[in-house]
């Protein structure tokens, strides 16, 4: 049985996606980032980082999103959520959820989080004001160069759309306008369509 | 044939070193970052975001160190540069790099590449302030939590192993006594003696 921890409106909603997706059963453990239970000790038992998502399996527990959404496509094959015979496919779905993970994230996090980096109020400041320049920056490259479409690596639906879904989902509360970017719009408006996305906000809704 | 763009002292040197240790031939093209290479038209076709590495293979170019690290330990099974054939152990290592790519290589980013999130040079001082501190915190948690020793993943060398590598070169310019961290240190000093470092380095000083 895995165990799914995960907070409403994060990134977790990338792996929640790729759970529903692959039929899995798991049981979700809502945490309220706000209340700070990501620093409370039992949490951090089992993810020391202090971070959602986690997945806790038999042999123990998973982090990061990037690695949750390969293992979860890797251990339900039939599910067909990332190219998994094709090891140069694989690399570009991984090359795209990386991007996610380290510039797409990273820059949204200058909005809520730049204490993480500075501890001068006034620095955190300048850095949530850049926030909707480096977030139109990073979507100009994904509308432009990187999402195929349909689905991110073209035909086959993967892993990555839902974490590209959970990123494009922010775009408002970034004070960007998601329109402006036709083929990532047309990519949310059909993730909303799918069973397994509604599953999805709905076991983050609670 | 690959081709492989990189620059000296990048995290560029993470996928490097997986290419030596993997025996595959490949064709290094460095870049001079502080001449803003990475930002010529030329360059930017090749890799549209700006940044090294990238890896130039028959099928088209791989990005992202993550999801490098991984093309190589999969095209090369025979050099056992990951645990591929178990989805858990892939998760951890996939789990530990994209740690060191989007949360270490992030805090580090944020003393020599500020303007990325900020526009106000006030705030750039206050970023590189911090750096010693996240930079000390991320290595912590690697020490206590992460590096199993004497690889990152236990008995078994993986791709990990270089990228733990390359983040460990740049404490002492982040002004983090690496000595602090025994477990860490450890590792540093073995890896020195791989030939395959010993050959990545060689090719990065050129
Ligand atoms: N690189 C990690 C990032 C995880 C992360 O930063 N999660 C955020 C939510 S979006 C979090 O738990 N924040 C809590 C905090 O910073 O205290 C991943 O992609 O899984
Ligand atoms: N997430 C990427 C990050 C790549 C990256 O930021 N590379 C740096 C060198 S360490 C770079 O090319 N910087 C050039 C620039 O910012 O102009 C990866 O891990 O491959």
């Amino acid at each position: 049985m895995l165990t799914f921890y995960f907070a409403p409106g994060s990134c977790a909603l990338a792996s929640l996606i790729a759970l529903e997706e692959s039929g899995l059963a798991y049981e979700p453990r809502r945490l309220n980032l706000a209340n700070g239970d990501q620093r409370q000790p039992d949490y951090l038992a089992v993810n020391p980082k202090g971070r959602v998502p986690a997945l806790v399996t038999d042999k123990g527990v998973i982090t990061e999103n990037v690695a949750i959404l390969a293992y979860v496509a890797q251990i339900v094959p039939a599910a067909k959520l990332a190219p998994l015979d094709d090891p140069f496919e694989f690399a570009q779905m991984q090359a795209f959820n990386s991007y996610l993970s380290s510039t797409v994230h990273i820059n949204h996090s200058h909005k809520g989080r730049g204490y993480r980096w500075t501890d001068d109020a006034a620095a955190i400041e300048t850095m949530k004001a850049k926030v909707p320049q480096t977030m139109t920056e990073s979507f100009a490259l994904i509308e432009d160069k990187m999402l195929k479409g349909p689905w991110v690596m073209g035909d086959q639906y993967t892993v990555a759309d839902g974490y590209l879904f959970t990123m494009a989902k922010w775009l408002p509360g970034d004070n960007v306008d998601r329109d402006q970017f036709a083929k990532v719009s047309a990519h949310y408006a059909r993730m909303l369509e799918r069973p397994a996305v509604k599953k999805a906000l709905a076991v983050e809704e609670g």
